[in-house]
């Protein structure tokens, strides 16, 4: 079977959270185009207006290998994604719903441990689990078990991931991407301190929302992708500063061993924002009782000229020209979306 | 592996849909007990109180063996599951959010299928696909493809599952089972005119959710789990008449041929209600514009007063006192709910 035929199978590119997945999900959205009352269902989760505020709703799945690591289990991050799509969109989590499927002989007590991870996170973030769906399916027709939550949450005012504004200032709730860290040091037994950074952000995005021009949580795709994704719809250029990167030492130098892009890394506990000069410092000061490392990270310039057009091939020929990376030599190297072979898939 | 110590080890009946999988969902719900401000968390969606109507909130994970069947695919009995455990409910289906896990190498024609095939419900329905979620795991790593639907309505009123009262009629809005008798068709190669029963019910509903007492759709554990469960929260008995039983002969034949319970075989488009004396007429005129089987099938009854009781073990102790089958010879059955074991997974 010729597997790298993506004309005519599925390839894991397909779900990897780059270009592939962008296509793939782009072809999806155009036989489903049908979406009545609802809008921004190209964002994290979707809107319908209840008249009194918004109705926010979103979906995850995850499988991931191992389903246990440091700092986390696949319970947890369902749970903290969800919470987290809501969350960046300006919503209140109010409910989650959660389906399993699991292969037989799955072992009762890893289900158990589980059930109470969610049910832990579900206490920390005062959100329910409200509703759920549990299937067994036959010895190895799963790796093991797959946890898919959905999540529907209340709005005042939402916060759109379109909303970055020439001038602001680009920020990280924290340093990113060990979540992907501690998922590849335990597949690969390696030893490191790092625990996944995976945990809901309710609580800080609700004191700090109403400041927020746009958010982004940068889960699959990393930093990379979720960057583009909003600096392309603002039709804005990024700067990210090379000193202010929000990686720690271990992460550059654990992504530098597999050879694998930094940028492309997923968090399941930070987001990524864009304020205003203005706000910029109360965001912080208020993030910082959250998480000692969030920090500004770079800045939204005006877009050349040239790049604002409708460009029905935008993501294929200006990709490059959304994000650059200010290195300390004063050069500016650009950041592309990742294509999606060499992100490990993690969530 | 002593696979079938179900202290230990997950097993094909834990989901089921009968007692063993009634089990592990309790014990679940032990665990993830706090539930907000929600209600109704044990029915087959969760309520949330907006001031100005309800939301209602559910989830179904899928994963059928064949995908595509007589009738139907994986992708049509997600769409209509959600939206028929919203329906209900008295719920007006407003979102379906869709995650997919799919495994690579799986077809892209089959996956595009299964789009437009959720595509052809919703519109159909009018009930849209507004977020969703794509993940693509290792060759292997999955049965083909797992679906899961979550879906969010706005209700007025709630038709509960547990508002059955004596005196009442039940009715059943169209013949049943057929939908696991076209995926057994399939699976052994069987010719059969029968196809799926699969199709979305908010419409039926929404003209006769008023009338209703109690409604439930008889997916998995089929009429003999759904009745149970009614009969039992509502603390009632219900007869039913072997003469107005409402299966296909060829439904009857092929399930003595395969020795399965016919009163666990599953409808992905049917539902039977709780209706007082009073409407049942008005009730059934209705439905029988959209399907002619619509009838009566039994009645309820006071419960003798010695099973009224809160039994800890009810389940365990009274189960067959629940439901009894009237014979064409006038002698009463019990009918218990399924164990698990006889009833083919076919959702």
């Amino acid at each position: 079977m010729k597997i790298n035929d993506d004309k005519k199978f599925i390839e894991l590119d397909h779900g990897g959270g780059g270009y592939k997945s962008w296509e793939l999900v782009k072809e999806i959205r155009q036989i489903l185009k049908f979406k009545g009352q609802w809008q921004n269902c190209e964002d994290d989760a979707a809107i319908y207006d209840l008249g009194k505020g918004k109705l926010v709703f979103t979906t995850d799945a995850f499988i991931v290998d191992p389903i246990f690591f440091p700092g986390g289990d696949i319970g947890k991050i369902a749970m903290c994604g969800t919470i987290n799509d809501l969350s960046v969109m300006g919503a209140r989590p109010i409910g989650i719903s959660l389906s399993i499927v699991m292969e037989e002989g799955f072992l009762k007590k890893d289900f158990l441990q589980i059930i109470k991870s969610i049910n832990k996170v579900s206490r920390q973030s005062g959100v329910p689990v409200v509703t759920g769906d549990t299937k067994v399916t036959g010895k190895g027709k799963i790796d093991k078990i797959a946890v898919t939550t959905a999540g529907v949450g209340l709005a005042r005012k939402i916060i759109s991931n379109n909303g970055v504004k020439a001038g602001d200032f680009i920020i990280a709730s924290g340093d990113l991407g060990v979540h992907t860290i501690a998922l590849l040091s335990k597949r690969f037994n390696y030893r490191t301190k790092i625990r996944s950074d995976s945990k809901p952000l309710n609580k800080e995005l609700a004191e700090v929302g109403e400041y927020l021009n746009a958010a982004k949580d940068p889960t699959r795709g990393g930093l990379a992708a979720n960057l583009v994704e909003m600096a392309e719809k603002a039709k804005v250029k990024i700067i990210l500063e090379e000193k202010l990167l929000p990686y720690k030492k271990e992460t550059v130098a654990l992504t530098e061993l597999l050879g694998i892009d930094i940028f492309s890394l997923a968090s399941e506990g930070r987001f990524i924002a864009s304020v205003s000069k203005k706000n910029t410092k109360l965001v912080l000061n208020i993030l910082k009782k959250y998480n000692k490392e969030a920090k500004i990270i770079g800045r939204a310039e005006k877009m050349d000229s040239r790049l604002r057009g409708n460009d029905k091939n935008e993501h294929e020929n200006n990709k490059k020209n959304y994000i650059y990376l200010k290195t300390n030599l004063g050069t500016l190297r650009p950041i592309e979306m990742p294509k999606g072979k060499l992100i490990p898939r993690i969530c």
